[in-house]
């Protein structure tokens, strides 16, 4: 048997034989082999780095008294660097994996997105998590930045998680029976270090110290930065970061703390990186001697790049031929797999319609892996086109005499041709000289390399990396280009990568790189080595394995309700292998949301369910290609086990307690530390609630609902589940709630006032679960802004525009709660913070309102509202469902053409009729005919200033004809003092009974 | 070439080969592999363990901005715990040498004498330095004690420094240089690191908060504890000692912080670690299931153990046959192998004595690796002897009727005899019953067996130790026994070790393991293989190849006065073999004191010298049989020239400071932190120094040297010299003085100050040397009881006990400065730290005499005085040159056989007259013949109470007869009050003009 110090001396070995340098862990403690400073430092600048090491990694949030079968405190990653990359890190990555005895070929190995960031290190990078039949065995990752330094040359990482792929090669279940050495187990070895080591980190260390410590740490850090001392300024980066992490499994470490040590940390690690590279820029960048070889030493498959082939260009055939273009990449994510597709289709299409190349159909497909387009009949060359270049016009181009002025001379010598061969030619109705151009036509190698080339450089995806590349850019490295015209390879250039007519198919394919002869056996190529390179077959194939493997066992799957994640795992594989796995019926006692998340968004596995509905303890997971299914799923079954069996603890553990248990359990969890504990803001919001309901009429079932839930809100995030999964918090308030007897109402209630969670997450629909919802947001808002901590720039780390957003949604959908407005629950907020002894200024809860409704009107048009109409109801936005339903009512009031008179109307009041004019007149003063026919509509005018638009409008028509004739005969700013104001107040009383709060200007100019 | 990551990698193999699991360098700075939990906690307790590991060394105090050739702040060494050891550990470290490319055979590889001890975590150990070519490579070490616990079994530690080994290997000779991967240099990886790391700890570490971390690490350390839980609790022992340790390089420990934070630090070792083994208790000591192999994995050579062999005692020859015994050994220290081989005669001959066997000379040899004895002419057998037990007197044996008695009954059954078979004889005088009794005698295997495993377990040296067997005992392990009669095994058992024929040469002979034909053949077979058992002829040869060589090149050895040195070397090899080598004639500008301490000392080589008598760079290290004599010489000149290289670097860096600079350099010293800086002692010396003159006759020449003397005091301890090596104090003041143009009095008064170091040392000549020396001492002791610092119990950190003992030494040999007394010096030393502010109580001071005179007291016992005469000079202690007088006036008179009479007549006046009696009389009152006769001899004695006994006792000897007389007539306790005063007055009169100062009770019983 393979022990855990064999594969860490094979691991050493296989790097060590591959160029790299093996240094030691670091000595002090470190939270993963990136922050040991052979990665940290060495990736910035421009020296080349390879460097393998075992990194013991300490997390004391990760301690569970060694009894947790899979995590641990302390846990050994194996770190590589290979900087530059050396391009073919995945192949080599694979062949380390058989240093291991991982039959690679037996196993379901796949690359699946992964984009990695640290922002307390300023770092982040593009990659993949390796898995290992469903499990995470490795991290494999391109940095890009870290410290805040872009880096160039483009290093890869890749981390082993050495316990993860160990219990796996051994088959054991929990990390103590590894054989960690010849007759020793890793429990043996290290059980006691877990078990002591967790009890200081969750239990016993102490806080004050560890405080101290952590300032300590980083004024030295500090003081090494200013004497541009960067090692010993980053080792205590290291161990403020550690103390931090001390504090923090020890619940020491509030909202506001973490943030700002993150903050203190990014900064030192900012400094440090740019002081690194500058020290070693004065000492000259010294390994910049020793130049890595381009091409690691090993068996590893190198990505397909032929000689180029010598074309007889004489030789090359008349007709038309298929054009073939396969661009091969690393594992796209599989969002990016389609806008490849489309962006590959369409600028085919352009590109070679611009061209004068004739061509026929163009079809593209794609996988992780490939993008391959066929076009069909492309003429081998351009015809030739003649074209005419504008010179002077006649007239200046021959003097009286007809002879050619100067002007025709100079434009004959800038063409290069004798004057005597200028034509005369027609442009724009104007005769000039001119002269004519031939084109040569270009023959289809130089015009579809040129394109395939431009394609490829302009590949773009929402994230893009660099790679071993000195100028592409894109979602993953690509590789390596196949472009053939018939039998001819299409010479392509895309800054250094050339094109060929070798193909790579899977990596584990007996023969990974095949040649193709022509553009026509491309894709049966490709299919005879089992790729499914289009889309549509693959998830057809996706789902009709895992249905058959479904019915098997007379389960089904929701196709219709798991479409996004059947279009994530079409996109995941190039060969789709469906598997069923099964693990157990004693979990389907864990909530189904519970185990269906982990499923879907940690496994990509698709549920199976029975006949009506209810899951069957049944998985299907889609492999990539041929593997050894009895192992893969057995792996697999594992995987998902050891993550139920957490979340089943977890979850028992749990329901021993009482909510009301659970509920004191939140007296522990600081929240903030100038705002106190998380209990203390449960009861904030169970007051805010009551406060801002006492505005809107409940039933008396809904009175009852809103006062129990208040008294538990929030009372699940001191359970273990939410502590472990924090997405979960409200779904297990719900769960536990209901599970102790709580009524139904108050279940939901807890559940909805976390709701929205995202924009666009559904809403809280009774009214208890919308005034907690609301009174939650609220106290957040006012608190934040009331000790300063409001959002700017990017960065908002209490995610109080979420928290804005979500208020504003919940009010414009609860239309029944209009009558609370953002300015009364934030004054509601404010004031149970100040019973609570919180200084909160006036100027902070102005502050806040400022805040919410700007979002609102970013809200609106992110809608798509039109800015003009934004601004018709913003001054409506503290009520924003008025705001909302007046939007609306705009909208069907416009289908009436005379609404745009009748705002102009008044919009033409209210931009004569200075601010602040009474609506007010004297009958007696207005006595002529305009003036008499105003006043008698106005006077039968209802007013509708607290109505909405479809009341008023009716009403109001009929006024627009008098006015226009009141403005029209009337001299509305008479001398006369009483009468200028009886006439300006006529008009504003029209304007007064108008429904308040429409921006009457802005809403006329949008209209 | 095999770079250093090589090294490592295939020690990792070799190691994992034979068993060992391999664990990670700790995760906090630790200053030695040593200090890693899989070493310091595992050696603990009963259970088995076998790990290796590279381990990162830190030792800020080593810091050299990476600019010397050997000396790293962080260094790597390659650590082996082999518990139990194994048996074999030597061998098997000798074959990873071998896997390191290193060739045993033509190396001079040497174990050589190190008594391991590390007070701060409460361990020692005996084992060896290993050499290579005269460069210590190895540290290996039979650890006896860790964390104050005794351990059972006995690890051993095995610490490779891979840069020395490294350096050597790869012929480097600057550590940056060395191949550290293939393309990247150790000081392209490590360097930059080395010098920021060196700024820190020399220059740059903030004192205050590395003192705070120090504080708070302990604290955790002691709450751990509490807590039972030793690994978080080690975890900050191992933060604490680095705290320290930085703290320590930047100058700021002083050496009463040091004592308390040493005592702080092995306390918590010696908690944790009982606490670790009380906690491994509870887990039932978990790895004792997997019980190690008795025996390696490899080829090593396994120690002789021969299997009994059958022995046909019938068989047996008749005739004498000579004895060879063998005791094979690892590398005993050179000054345990002569008393090994004295021990061993002299219980062999007595042993032998006492048995009934017959036997020749006895003849016993040793190399540090065996003890050899020969007997000859050992007969086969003992004969039968006869005795006789006694029984009851015949009187009460038999009735009157001549019949037995019950007594005589009994004893016969008592005897298993019939009554009858009694016989009579005589004892004492009287006649018995009897019985006869026959012992049969033994055949010599079994006394010879019997008497040589007696030995064996008996072997003891002065420092002993454990080893895997489970009760012998001794300076280094036993490891295997050749016991020969003629050419039969004599079976020997001792503890577990058995007898047999194989004898074991050099360890890189080719055929290491050798068998023994019979006794008469052992020596030569061993003398067959090289070695040279006799110690005589050993350095006879050591001389001899010595001379030869340093003729070759026109020098030569003072053999006389290396004597010592010439016989450690002879012990240190069992077949010398000399090999010159040079170190160039530059480091002859280095004092000669520092080339010869560190030729002697450190390599243990004979300096080579002129005609004159001057040092040529030349040297002769004898290595341990036949190696590659280049190769040999190569490495021990580099190791010689790197040692010189420093020394060279310090000395030129010292010169260029002038003394005053260097005597304002201590001002940065700190000497303790409430006694100030080392410059505050030196001035408070110069000042005692002054004080204690002036009750003594100096010269004009004297006065002028003490006072420049006194202002220099000290200076050197700045010297970059002295803080290297600081056993060059005093010596380097006196070099830098005289460089200076100080005067060669001056010079000489510096260096003086410091004698004598240690016990038997050179004590100052002049009395401008012994005052300032006196001064030191006296300061020191009135300054350390002032501040409460004395010794207690084993524990003396400030050495007092050695400054009291060289106190005395200097008065008691300056009589010249007898005036001085311990009471002046003390209190002119309290006075002067009052003046500097510091609380001198006058309790303290007398508590220092106190201790003095008690050290003086020893003193004189130690050197073998009778305690009676210690106990009559004691009260003259306080000046002790006086005391020493005394007692060398005493052993002269004591030549006159009067003496003694007269000193009883003295002490009989002192027992009978009470104290306080007034040594006077009235004459008049005293009329009786005998009183009469005794005054007219009392009033022509004159007062020697201030003289010495020369002087006293021809004027006393005349009285010795009347006071007899007297004391015989005369009834001194008259009834009459004024008679008995004056006959009381009359003989304490006598009293009074004897030498004061004399305890003549004490003198009396001494006589």
């Amino acid at each position: 048997m393979l022990t855990v110090q064999d594969a860490l001396i094979r691991l050493q070995k296989f790097w060590t034989d591959r160029g790299c340098m093996i240094v030691q862990p670091y000595n002090t403690e470190v939270g993963a082999g990136t922050m040991n400073p052979a990665t940290l430092m060495r990736v910035l600048g421009p020296e080349p780095w390879r460097v393998a090491y075992v990194e013991p990694s300490v997390r004391p949030d990760d301690s569970r008294y060694g009894e947790n079968p899979n995590r641990l405190q302390t846990h050994t990653q194996f770190q590589v660097i290979l900087k530059p990359e050396p391009g073919n890190p995945q192949e080599l990555y694979l062949e380390s994996l058989e240093a291991l005895d991982i039959d690679i070929h037996a196993h379901d190995i796949r690359f699946v997105e992964d984009n990695w960031q640290q922002p307390a290190i300023g770092a982040w990078g593009l990659g993949w998590e390796v898995w290992l039949d469903g499990m995470e065995i490795t991290q494999f990752t391109y940095f890009q930045q870290v410290g805040g330094q872009n880096l160039d040359p483009i290093p890869v990482e890749l981390t082993y998680g050495i316990e993860r792929i160990m219990m796996a090669q051994q088959g054991v279940s929990h990390f103590k029976d590894m054989q960690y050495a010849p007759g020793i187990t890793y429990g043996e070895a290290f059980g006691q270090q877990e078990y002591e080591m967790s009890r200081y980190y969750l239990d016993d260390a102490d806080v004050a110290a560890n405080q101290e410590f952590f300032d300590h740490y980083v004024a030295e850090a500090k003081r090494m930065i200013e004497q541009r001392l960067p090692v010993p300024a980053y080792n205590y980066v290291l161990k403020s970061s550690h103390a931090f992490n001390v504090l923090d499994a020890r619940g020491a470490i509030s909202t506001t703390e973490r943030a700002k040590a993150f903050s203190t940390m990014r900064g030192l690690a900012r400094e440090v990186s740019q002081l690194w590279i500058e020290r070693r820029s004065e000492l000259d960048f010294p390994l910049l001697k020793t130049e890595a070889p381009k091409v690691l030493a090993g068996t590893a498959v190198q990505h397909p790049a032929d000689d180029p082939e010598d074309v007889d260009l004489a030789a090359l055939p008349t007709d038309d031929q298929t054009l073939a273009v396969e661009i091969g990449v690393e594992e796209l994510p599989p969002h990016v797999v389609e806008q490849a597709i489309d962006f590959v289709r369409t600028s085919l299409t352009e590109r070679l319609d611009a061209s004068r190349l004739t061509h026929g159909a163009v079809d593209v497909v794609g996988t992780p892996r490939r993008i391959v387009a066929t076009v069909a009949s492309v003429s081998a060359h351009e015809p030739d086109a003649e074209s005419l270049r504008k010179g002077p016009k006649v007239a200046a181009a021959y003097d009286d005499s007809g002879e050619p002025t100067k002007a025709a001379q100079g434009f004959a010598r800038g063409q290069q041709v004798d004057v005597s061969e200028l034509i005369r030619a027609d442009f724009d109705g104007a005769e000039h000289v001119a002269v004519k151009i031939t084109e040569t036509g270009r023959d289809v190698l130089t015009v579809a390399g040129e394109i395939i080339g431009d394609i490829v450089e302009a590949l773009r995806a929402d994230k893009n990396m660099r790679w071993c590349d000195p100028q592409l850019s894109y979602s993953r490295p690509v590789r390596w280009i196949v472009a053939l015209w018939g039998d001819t390879v299409v010479p392509v250039h895309a800054s250094e990568l050339t094109s060929g007519r070798t193909t790579y198919v899977h990596r584990t394919d007996p023969t990974p790189l095949v040649r193709v002869g022509s553009a026509d056996q491309l894709r049966t190529v490709l299919e005879t080595h089992g790729l499914v390179i289009d889309t549509a077959t693959r998830r057809t194939q996706v789902i009709e394995q895992s249905r058959a493997l479904a019915e098997s066992i007379g389960g089904t799957i929701d196709f219709e309700g798991e479409s996004a994640l059947v279009d994530e795992i079409t996109n995941l594989v190039e060969q789709p292998h469906a598997i069923l796995g099964g693990y157990g019926e004693k979990y389907l006692k864990v909530p189904e949301q519970i185990l269906t998340t982990v499923m879907r968004k940690h496994q990509r596995y698709l549920p199976v369910r029975g006949a009506d509905g209810a899951l069957l303890p049944y998985f299907v997971t889609v492999a990539n290609g041929e593997c050894d299914d009895e192992l893969v799923r057995i792996g697999n079954e594992t995987v998902l086990r050891a993550r139920y069996e957490d979340a089943a603890f977890f979850y028992d553990a749990d329901l021993k307690l009482s909510v009301d248990d659970l509920r004191r359990g939140i007296d522990k969890l600081t929240f903030e530390n100038r705002l106190g504990s998380v209990a203390q803001r449960a009861d904030r919001i169970n007051d805010v609630a009551g406060a801002i309901a006492s505005a809107v009429e409940l039933s008396a079932d809904e009175q009852q609902t809103l006062a129990r839930a208040g008294q538990l809100a929030k009372f699940d995030l001191s359970s273990q589940m939410v502590i472990e999964l924090s997405s979960l918090a409200g779904f297990m308030a719900r769960e536990y709630a209901t599970r102790a007897g709580e009524s139904p109402q108050v279940a939901q209630a807890l559940w909805e006032m976390e709701l929205p969670r995202t924009t666009g997450d559904a809403l809280p629909e009774s009214n208890p679960g919308a005034l907690l919802a609301l009174a939650d947001r609220f106290d957040l808002l006012a608190a934040m802004f009331a000790i300063g901590a409001k959002p700017s720039g990017s960065s908002d780390p209490f995610a109080l525009r979420r928290a804005a957003l979500g208020l504003l949604s919940i009010l414009r959908e609860h239309q029944e709660l209009g009558a609370i407005t953002v300015d009364a629950g934030l004054a509601a907020a404010g004031a149970r913070l100040r019973e609570q002894g919180i200084e909160v200024s006036d100027e902070s809860i102005a502050s806040a309102k400022d805040f919410v409704i700007g979002r609102f009107a970013q809200q609106l048009r992110d809608e798509g509202v039109p800015v003009g109409l934004v601004a018709a109801v913003t001054p409506l936005a503290d009520a924003p469902g008025i705001a909302t339903r007046a939007l609306a009512d705009i909208d069907e009031a416009r289908e009436d053409d005379r609404f745009a008179g009748l705002v102009e109307a008044v919009q033409r009041i209210t931009r004569i009729v200075p601010e602040g004019t009474p609506a007010s007149y004297d009958r007696a003063l207005l006595a002529g005919d305009a003036e008499r026919a105003l006043v008698t509509y106005v006077e039968e005018l209802p007013d509708h200033a607290d109505d909405a638009l479809p009341q008023w409008i009716p009403d109001a028509l009929p006024l627009v004809a008098p006015l226009t004739t009141f403005f029209d005969d009337v001299m509305l700013m008479a001398d006369d003092e009483q009468l200028r104001a009886s006439r300006l107040g006529l008009v504003q009383t029209v304007v007064a009974r108008a429904p308040r709060g429409i921006d009457w200007r802005a809403l006329n100019s949008a209209l």
